[in-house]
């Protein structure tokens, strides 16, 4: 607890804490699922309510710039992930954004039939390459690490779909060498970022991508539910087509043509009216970036994760505990897993005492470190919590091991 | 305005008016685009983002019963068509529904290869038909205006996409008819509720409907970008697959299977997480309903479209009005349109005094009258001060040439 009090003393980020609500006896660690509530998000909602829309009312979509929010955001959202003004659209879930951005990847690669997934990514990546695979006869092929690792990808395929950072691991990919290696095979790579955005420094021009999406309610902040994003590279938006080619995406929506002509760049991935009372809390919510410093970040970050791994090792000793993401910070995304038979009851424990992780089926305990407003002291302390729960096996009592939808 | 006030007198809708923001000097004609803001939905998401999130954080997903959301906001809707508990999801926009719905249809008939549209359909629903039929190859054939009146459907029509209401005349179709017609050469029929729900009742059920979607924003008074609602015959439901098949619609969510495994019923429609601030405003919105008949409902409005274009017809005479709506209410939903070459400049001029309506290209006017808060004092103003307008060419004044993104 020591250290911990002179890690926070050094701090780059203590100013940001109290830019958020933080419920009393909390300590969030799950951060990586949900972020803590920005202070002047409430505010900013009860306007768009209030004043946008109850006085404002259809004359918001001008007056009060809602039509221009999905461009407006993306633009707060480019420099967290290397890319410029313009090029990102914000709208629609996660993995609505992946079935148009593997359909984009596609429509690229005209004479390649074959989707590449990893084995073991994020359900809603594999399932909606599962379902445009099936809809528009396409080969989903599935990658095992080893296959991965080798970059074994054959002449037939059109894209590859990876997450920078794992879900469950966190491990992370090396973004520069596996675009340059997909292309010398000459095929693409589409990201999901939603493990990353907010939580390292990603550079997507600077490493050769080709096409990005990512989810904005976990390290961003954005609320629950709030609209995912997705990049295409500039060289590559103006020649590629997807089929969600809703009005907002069209050239000019309000010319009100019978046929569908593509916007120029990034706005042709928008189809549907923008969500606009989650689109105003990301948009409120993405205002703290402005002063973060990605790589001072990213360093506590890496102090962090390696912080809790050590803690966790040391205190927690001979209780089954098994370390499943990198033990090299410099692969390792923002939140750090344990494999426990028992991680359902533990996690479910821990929560009755306030620190707030999360489960992942079939045994997976994922601790989430937002760098934006967590403390070294708080991490000590969940330490200490897990060793009690740990030693006098409190995750036994049997009102841990009730089930609920979401863990 | 005497009569005005006589029909206002006998109106069963006048308690709904307080439950609404109404603002001042606001005669609201475009509740038909977006509606108006209950009053109880501000304090609603107030809650929603300071408690639930604020405070509850990942926890509300279950506790606050965000997981539940899309499915209880569809219970309040499914009595507004003419459906039972269990079989409407909300989520998403009304473009990605269509696309959902769409791709089901296409999977429940699949030696058919041909999306059949209406010509001159709101355009988001034919450029969604187009994107899944160039995804997918299938031919997207254009019906006629005289083609859909003989409902001249081919053998090879596996899906006919039209508007229940139609966005720019109103016109109502005949559910029952079409949907025999069109079982009778084998498709199925999705309809597109948008300019229905809220305005007039609708009988999906009774009317042997097969599949339909439907905007919130509107009649339903939503905010802005509600979520769009989507239905699928629970005879069909669990033979219907789509392609958007992300993990909220898998049978379980949260056993993180490697392949995907629709649910059972409309909850396969669902694909990513629920933008919940904006489900949230929807499901608190719609609470009113509870109290509505849409008998009555109905009753006011044939009778206040009618005194429009009476109104209007009376008042205008001469000055270039053409009713494009059809002249028998039976046929006509809740809004009236007329053509004018002046049009968009005649809707500005409009709204520069405070009546707003909206325009859509070449030269329509569109006025809706929301029944649940709209009287006819204000619907009989309106006509005054557009008479006005026109007798002194106030329209002519060169600002109101200015285009909008927007109108």
């Amino acid at each position: 607890m020591k250290q911990a009090n002179e890690l926070d003393k050094f701090d780059h980020f203590t100013g940001f804490r109290d830019r958020f609500e933080i419920p009393d006896r909390i300590i969030y660690l799950d951060g990586n699922s949900l972020g803590l509530l920005p202070r002047t998000v409430s505010a900013r909602i009860r306007n768009v309510t209030e004043q946008e829309w109850g006085e404002g009312l259809i004359r918001s979509w001008n007056q009060a710039g809602w039509m221009n929010l999905p461009m407006k955001v993306g633009d707060k959202l480019a420099p967290l992930v290397g890319v410029g003004p313009g090029q990102i659209a914000v709208g629609d879930s996660t993995s609505v954004n992946l079935f148009k951005a593997l359909s984009a990847a596609l429509s690229l690669r005209p004479d390649r039939r074959v989707i590449m997934i990893e084995d073991d990514n994020f359900p809603t990546d594999t399932y909606i390459a599962e379902g445009l695979a099936n809809l528009a006869d396409y080969e989903l092929r599935r990658a095992s690490p080893e296959v991965l690792a080798k970059m074994d990808i054959g002449q037939d395929v059109a894209v590859l779909l990876l997450s920078h950072v794992h879900y469950r691991s966190a491990e992370i990919r090396d973004m520069h060498a596996i675009n340059a290696a997909a292309h010398g095979a000459g095929a693409l790579v589409l990201w999901d970022l939603s493990h990353s955005t907010g939580a390292l420094p990603v550079d997507l021009a600077g490493t050769g991508c080709d096409l990005a999406v990512g989810c904005t309610y976990k390290y961003l902040n954005g609320g629950p539910g709030a609209p995912a994003f997705i990049w295409v590279n500039p060289d590559l938006v103006d020649r590629a087509s997807q089929p969600l080619s809703g009005w907002m995406g069209h050239a000019s929506p309000f010319a009100f043509s019978d046929s569908y002509a593509p916007s120029a760049g990034i706005r042709r991935f928008m189809s549907g009216t923008p969500q606009v009372l989650n689109l105003s809390a990301l948009d409120e919510a993405l205002n703290l970036w402005a002063d973060v410093d990605m790589t001072l970040l990213r360093r506590k970050s890496m102090k962090m994760t390696e912080f809790f791994i050590e803690g966790v090792e040391r205190n927690c000793a001979g209780f089954g505990l098994q370390l499943a993401s990198p033990r090299d910070p410099a692969i390792r995304g923002s939140h750090v897993v344990f494999d426990h038979p028992k991680g359902y009851e533990i996690v479910q424990a821990l929560i009755a005492r306030g620190i707030i992780g999360d489960f992942r089926a079939p045994q997976t305990m994922r601790f989430g470190f937002a760098p934006l407003y967590l403390s070294f002291v708080e991490v000590a302390a969940s330490i200490e919590t897990l060793k009690d729960i740990l030693e006098h096996r409190i995750y036994e009592q049997p009102e841990f091991a009730i089930r609920n939808t979401v863990t």
